[in-house]
């Protein structure tokens, strides 16, 4: 890109209102410069989004912007993090003023919300748009959710409602086919929790400061994949109850509940939570997530290893036979 | 990618060999968890590069995993700091073993050498491979370069020689292009230090632990651009003595002084570290760096801000007139 467009890129990422104390020297150095609170821990996950391989062409740079960061908070999230700085790395064809307005726009929506600071990052060009963004937080130390920590007779909880991701993914990817020229109430409802998910920050770290759970993760690719990364790392098993999963209306409005339930179990982009609770935690998770308002659901139970199958599913107490695989986006 | 395609790169990106103390969780959560020394501030830089802007799609991978961390262990080194961990975000259009292997040497080779763990990071599938590196590292508190901080009649200094990168650049775009088939040992010699900079960490920490400076950058973009950045960021002009300017004996022989002189001035993808230091410093200077083994060179001097032209050139004593504007590589 020639000078002056990167002069543009600056002029919208340093526009940000978020200024931090622990901040000494952000955008414009070689590096940027933070300080750590004593005794915390420093939590720090890398996400990229590529066009064509993460999403259409035809996003609106908003939404773009807001959910790049979110997919970012979510993993700080899933740890019990607090969310602190984020760094971005923009790939573009070519510097377009509104569409950098359009999207700085909706990054800083979500990191304003969360008092996130952006304290650096690279832009360069390149023929496809792709953003990297590498999000750090503060955790107590040893308080962290890991994935391996899932404990034989732990309840699963999962916060919000599955399935939304996947079938508003359905829905933009026959907007941008030409499938379906409009949509109505409940798709386009469903389109707005693919485009801007919740990360569940408030929920991760009420799990860590009241030490409610030590194991969670968020839902990027699905339960059925992602509850399956705790249960090997764990070495468990799971037992879901269908009648559980907790599905919107919107998506049972539009699918009915089998085909939610299927959505639940495969679809990803959620970025909810699913976390595991022990037997004697439980009426205190309820005390401590009352205030939260966060919606939450007891979905299931973690057992004992089953070498054959690693998640076993029932409804109203009886087995049912099931057999689901992660679903892959934009699969080639 | 296909699963089996993830579980590749896993392969290749968990067998490191740099085990660090400060890294409770690397790979495989959602995030990882690491900690700070007490009174250290925390230095984070992201660098992306793009096939196609940032290299020739002939790069060998080993060569490209080398550099894309030396790039920013570069920006490490010109803020003083001790790197300590970098996060990969890395879009390929397929997983080749024999490339991943290659690329993964490559980045271990250097990382290993600095003792730098890797400690996440992400793998998309995209049309364009390219790679996003987020790289750590500890500075004391209040000890950092900055660009900021250059005062007048401060001396200005840069390591190594000056002007291979760019000339390493138009050998191997001519290579790429088929205009060449062959090189000889001294363009070898440059092709070399465009593919195998060296950053220059130690020179980063002399610097700031023995308070020599507390003024430098790294030489990406050249000599012209990026010492202009230093003068307007502190507000000041330099003078620069064009028979200082240290260039290879292998750019010489080939280009002859003027045009080396040219290259030094102009070129980027050197990654030496230019820094300013005070007078009354210079002879401490000499001191600490001399068990270093690193060279080094005064080029110049800071002078009162010139609103006309914030850099002047000499040669022998006497002002020569040159107007030398920064080099973009790949330039659309």
């Amino acid at each position: 890109m020639a000078k002056s467009e990167f002069d543009l890129i600056d002029t919208f990422f340093t526009q940000q209102t978020v200024q931090r104390a622990d901040v000494q020297l952000h955008i414009g150095d070689d590096c940027a410069l933070t300080t750590i609170p004593m005794g915390k821990s420093l939590a720090i996950t890398t996400d990229t989004m590529v066009e064509n391989s993460h999403f259409y062409p035809n996003i609106a740079p908003r939404d773009l912007g807001y959910k790049a960061v979110v997919t970012n908070l979510s993993d700080l999230a899933a740890m019990g993090a607090e969310p602190a700085w984020i760094s971005l790395a923009l790939t573009l064809p070519k510097a377009d003023e509104n569409w950098l307005r359009a999207f700085s726009q909706g990054m800083f929506e979500i990191l304003n919300e969360h008092h996130v600071a952006l304290i650096g990052g690279d832009t360069t060009s390149g023929s496809v748009p792709s953003i990297t963004i590498t999000a750090q937080g503060f955790v107590e130390k040893n308080t962290a959710l890991r994935r391996d920590q899932a404990k034989v007779g732990d309840w699963i909880y999962v916060s919000g409602t599955l399935g939304d991701g996947l079938a508003g993914f359905y829905l933009l990817s026959d907007l941008y086919q030409g499938k379906k020229s409009a949509v109505n109430l409940e798709e386009s409802y469903l389109i707005q929790r693919n485009l801007r998910p919740t990360p569940r920050i408030s929920l991760g770290l009420a799990l860590t400061q009241h030490q409610l759970s030590c194991c969670a993760l968020d839902l990027s690719d699905g339960l059925v994949g992602d509850l399956g990364h705790i249960l090997d790392r764990s070495g468990v098993s799971a037992v879901i109850n269908l009648e559980d999963l907790p599905c919107s209306s919107a998506l049972l409005n539009l699918y009915g509940r089998e085909q939610a339930e299927q959505f639940a179990l495969q679809g990803g982009e959620d970025y909810e939570l699913c976390f595991t609770v022990p037997d004697h935690q439980k009426a205190l998770l309820e005390q401590h997530l009352a205030p939260l308002k966060v919606p939450y659901t007891c979905i299931g139970r973690i057992v004992e290893k089953n070498p054959q199958q690693n998640m076993t599913y029932q409804r109203q107490g009886k087995m049912v036979d099931l057999h689901i695989s992660s679903f892959e986006h934009f699969k080639s």
